[in-house]
């Protein structure tokens, strides 16, 4: 009888006997056992971007359901302070808020058997139970979980509780992509459109083609005339993300289909630079002199992926907003185009005689993700790892 | 390389290692291998309902194709005597009839090759094998499997052959319930309506929110106001069985929206009370002064759930019902209250914080249901544990 | 602590216990575990049909995409020679040419980041690599598979790279069969119709199904009027298939529902004869004397499979082909009868009361095809058995 080797044993051992870098095995792309484990040990228990927190808690919200990687949570706001905890009743597991939900109440109810709870936590009701021998409400608090908020964004991490050791600093994770993201101010921004996308491929395969410009002359014909491909260089910098940044062509004022702004730049930054960075697990941030666009990640199957694309824009004196179309109309078609292309990787990986070829001198930035997730299989923290080999100087050709 | 142990080791050794009554692990009603053993041990290998046999095998039926568990059954009726048999035939494996069929045949012929059955599933005939050597007729026989029929339900164990020291004696497995039911005799009742329900949770969520009106003054204003909810009080009876009695509230006559009866009394039963009790593992029987209604559960998934829900009334001389609309609109209601709240603790209990929290003094049924199961998982059965312990006088508070 | 046996051992362990032939066990035909071990050796790793050339490779085309097995491919025509690829570039895994999809280029270019080759597989060019140390082009061609071309369908090897000597001889997986379909001409004649269906059963069933006629007198009787099912005789020869043959009855000249042709005879072929052949894995011919039938199976899951059935006659004089109602209307009717038939053995062999039966005398073909099987989950190559026992009288009754 042959005892077949786990999906993940057998990917470690892949990567162990590894010389050169090269894209990861197959089986990072297409095991749901993988996936399983990046869920949990990478969406989960990194620091996975839970979106703006200005939209997941609209004013006078006080509570918000939503997911981090495996985990159903609750957003609590309490005086100011964002708070998180696992969405589920401490008597009999039901959610305390449905997923997706939103609550205005200062209190945290069960809606199954009234166990109530405050915005921290704490125990405040449980029926038929508070003159019992033996229940000690201390004992039953929810399970609060760490979140932190950053340039306008929640980022959670839901696999361990509060103060748990294996917890890592979300400043050694952000690192030195706050220098690089903080300058836009993307918490003064303000949301212009939205689109969501559901693409056939693993979330890897979507990180890595938004790390490198080598496909855009085969399959990018409008991002090559506003911005040309070879005019990118990527940062090493300390920090658990990957990116670069790429110039505008020669009169062009931003990213969209004539090279040409419907808007107003953002006070402070280049106006000739487009920055590209990715906060591992999820977070992408595209900054460009006069939007933000930003994609979120979320792993559906090993082979599917929800894509969330926001644009922000500054807004003018009046508060008002550009039309969105100008950079919308540009981004959704070369969206489309990558995902068209990630999709046809996911299928040609998962060929038994795939290997994972060299990596060209335009891809060191899919090989510096790759590098981080190989780290992340065998054991090492993401943050841990991204904090060595740092490079002074910040930037490599 | 890790050995990963199998969901139904881990849950075991999750429960051998508990000190105090909780909620099953969330194993129990999250694993898929945990459900198939369910389907196999629990459903096939105990006494499930199959339903009425009257409704089975209406009047000129011989021959009725359902499934008990994971395992596909032939009923057959010959003067008066119900049989069950794998519904396999003993040549290739075509079914002697589609599942959910019913045939007026007195024989059995598979619609492949037309081996022939009598009703008793003795061969008759196999096309071109009579006259061979080594072929004998009385090798290859239907499988016959266990049934029986109580209060005019059919009930089945499909897992292990007829004569098998393995298949538990209905009469323990029923123990004491008989005594308080049969008096409502649901056989000389007649069905008013059937409503078919499909809940995403846990077969076992379902049957505990049916154990316990903790959960009433939450979510059930309606039936809070016809029936107190601290008014009930569970058996602890012999038998694999869990239940109990609740009250109607003053000057309420039966379960409806407005406390009135559009029906006729049963004869013989309280005017009072409402019987609720479960037959493991599928028959919640819930009888009142006037009608009698039948939820039979069938697991579709770990976190799936198809629910037939059926109400009886007794016919008036000249054999008619009343409008069944005032018993089903109160429960349809209600169902779906608890529908909901079912499938939001299956979400929530699928959360890696989840922690089975404390039994309040009203749930002491669901503890006596989850014992039940625990004790089936651990290699007890069912029918032998429900007989253990039992209490002559009857009633716990 | 138990250790599950998977179902390819628990499949083993079973056919090494038995005595006498019998179907197959029920994990053959139930099995995900086993179906993905059967993709990959016994459809990739045999000799599969991918379909006519002509229809694969139509005028001027040089290139089509398509799947044998679990293994995407790449065929190439190049001054005449087909040749077959994995379909994924050896650069970052995309595929060279979306599956389904034709095109008429000279060479192959990667539509991700334009790496090309010539139709030959070789490296043209890899942009960004050439003037690099450590890049040799040689060393990143597309891996060549196995492919030939009989009768005018082509066929495919796509688990093993060409030169592999795991490979078999393509001869010798034909063998005999070679003779008694290659008088047909199929080359030569020209599709008249196309029918695509897919069946809720093992791809096994299907194919017992189609090597006895035992079952039709039950299910087939518009067959049976035109066809004696008592009529026909199985080959047992060299090469990796199974067959026979049947006669048309008295005053019949075709396989129709009146048993009158609306065509044309093929030539040099009987004219009262059908030939009924299977070339593992998957190619189904049924010679008539004026047309031929082909069904193509590929699997979908363990209980489903895709089925192409396409009808092929012999052209006139100008090029014109008969109107193929009077075939397709006849074996589309007991195509369907086949298919309800199948479905039901797929539910009924499910249960844990199915034993494998006893072969009637007119199942020899069903225990030569599951004997071959048995065989390969047993680790002996198809080809190699079928070469076994050879008789040179050719024919069994």
């Amino acid at each position: 009888m042959t005892t077949p080797m786990n999906d993940l044993d057998a990917l470690r051992a892949e990567l162990a006997a590894r010389e050169t870098p090269a894209m990861l095995p197959a089986l990072a792309y297409t095991s749901p056992e993988v996936l399983a484990w990046e869920l949990r040990e990478v969406f989960a228990g990194t620091w996975t971007c839970l979106g703006r927190v200005d939209e997941l808690l609209p004013t006078g919200a006080t509570q918000a359901a939503v997911a981090v990687g495996d985990v159903g949570v609750l957003l609590t706001r309490d005086d100011e302070r964002v708070r998180m905890f696992a969405n589920t009743c401490r008597h009999r597991g039901h959610e305390l808020l449905a997923p997706g939900g939103t609550s205005q109440r200062q209190s945290v109810v069960c809606p199954y058997h009234a166990w109530s709870y405050d915005l921290a936590g704490r125990v405040v009701a449980a029926r038929g139970f508070r003159d019992l021998e033996g229940f000690d409400p201390e004992e039953h608090g929810l399970v609060e979980l760490p979140v932190t908020v950053w340039c306008g964004w929640a980022f959670g991490h839901a696999a361990r509780p509060i103060g748990d050791p294996g917890v890592p600093d979300f400043a050694l994770h952000l690192g030195a992509m706050d220098g690089i993201v903080a300058a836009y101010r993307p918490q003064d921004l303000r949301l212009g459109r939205r689109h969501d996308y559901e693409v056939a491929a693993n979330w890897k395969v979507v990180a890595e083609n938004y790390h490198e410009c080598y496909h855009c002359p085969v399959i990018h014909p409008e991002l090559s005339r506003v911005s040309p491909p070879a005019s990118g260089s990527n940062y090493h910098l300390s920090g658990a993300w990957v990116g670069g940044s790429m110039q505008l062509g020669q009169g062009m004022t931003t990213m969209s289909l004539d090279g040409r702004s419907g808007g107003r730049p953002i006070a402070g930054v280049s106006p000739t630079t487009i920055e590209y960075v990715h906060l591992l697990p999820n977070l992408l941030v595209s900054a460009h002199p006069d939007y933000v666009m930003v994609h979120r990640l979320t792993p559906v199957a090993a082979d599917r992926t929800s894509i969330e694309c926001a644009w922000y824009f500054p807004p003018d004196d009046l508060g008002g907003l550009p039309d969105p179309a100008y950079a919308v109309d540009f981004w959704d078609l070369t969206n489309r185009q990558d995902w068209a292309a990630c999709e046809s990787v996911q299928r040609g990986l998962a060929s038994p005689h795939f290997r994972p070829g060299p990596f060209a001198p335009d891809e060191d930035a899919v090989a510096r993700f790759d590098g981080m997730l190989a780290d992340a299989y065998l054991g090492r923290a993401i943050t841990a790892t991204a904090d060595l080999g740092e490079d002074p100087t910040g930037i490599v050709q």
